[in-house]
């Protein structure tokens, strides 16, 4: 769990014993890939965070598709904020994109850890901050550049995301078919 | 300022000292329809919430168009978090729909008040979860909606945005021409 204590020393202040007692709220979960944290139509009782591995969020659209809104690699969040806060059904489904170990919290623990911890107010809030400046800014890609942009764009901000996650599942958070994709790959390559 | 201590009560427990003294770090600032908060290529120095009016958020696209991609109401919060947060330049621009009465507060001061009143933590932790929360379901909508339902979703969700938001920044806010909202809204009414 060193790699928490190093992401929390970016926006808090903590010592060894109060990391000690932090990480008592938290639910240690090694998954396998394709592992279903969450499937659409259940409450949504956990924030997950990413120790090692890749989880995503989707939906399944009208026609039966998955419909891949979000990843997450090592040392970001994922839930679905707003059921979660209001422990609402969910209407999406979160997985294992890849072998996971992820740090699970649920909200009632979370709000003893709060009162306990308050200085996990001020990390929550910077994290919240950080993830609402990343969704400004996605909404504004969605405004403002075509599919092949987007790709393009990803590829450049996230080389991860080209490398780790699967050609499939990259169609369906840029929202092309497979085949789409293959195409712009091919374009762009020649 | 009742309503910014009502608001504040949703979320944390103050007492009216305590109330005064978060109110020293705002500043209060009436403008006018169309006042210019923040231009773009300016460094986003504030973030700004709505004690009465509405703000929006927009960047000019490529055809010299502006694009709304954000409103503000009474006790929403607006800002471009992203360049807020590093005091980068902001390739948005924050503007006034209507006279409006502001509390502004900047980086610093923001920072100064959560020292002082740590509580401020939790309070701006569950606007930016809420903000989140809601950019998430906006983003499902953008892959899961026609431009169609997007408008209906809208006008059922907040009656207000087709009530006080004039046609052309709706257009401007769902990527349509006015003349398509035209089209749109004559078909609904038939």
């Amino acid at each position: 769990m060193e790699s928490f204590k190093a992401h929390l020393d970016k926006f808090i202040s903590i010592n060894d014993e109060e990391f000690a007692s932090i990480l008592t709220f938290f639910r240690v979960v090694e998954v396998k890939k394709k592992h279903n944290f969450m499937v659409d139509g259940e409450i949504c009782k956990s924030m997950y965070f990413v120790v090692k591995g890749c989880l995503r969020k989707f939906f399944v659209n009208e026609k039966g598709t998955e419909q891949t809104t979000e990843f997450a690699i090592e040392n970001w969040w994922i839930t679905d904020t707003f059921a979660y806060e209001r422990q609402f059904k969910s209407d999406f489904c979160i997985q294992a994109v890849e072998k996971s170990i992820v740090l699970e919290i649920d909200l009632s623990t979370q709000e003893e850890l709060l009162r306990k911890h308050p200085v996990m107010e001020r990390y929550f809030r910077m994290i919240y901050q950080r993830a609402y400046a990343a969704s400004e800014r996605r909404i504004r890609y969605l405004y403002e550049m075509t599919r092949e942009e987007l790709y393009v764009h990803f590829s450049t901000l996230y080389p991860w995301f080209i490398q780790r996650i699967p050609q499939y599942l990259i169609a369906s958070f840029l929202g092309f078919t497979p085949e789409y994709l293959s195409e712009i790959r091919a374009k762009l390559r020649s």
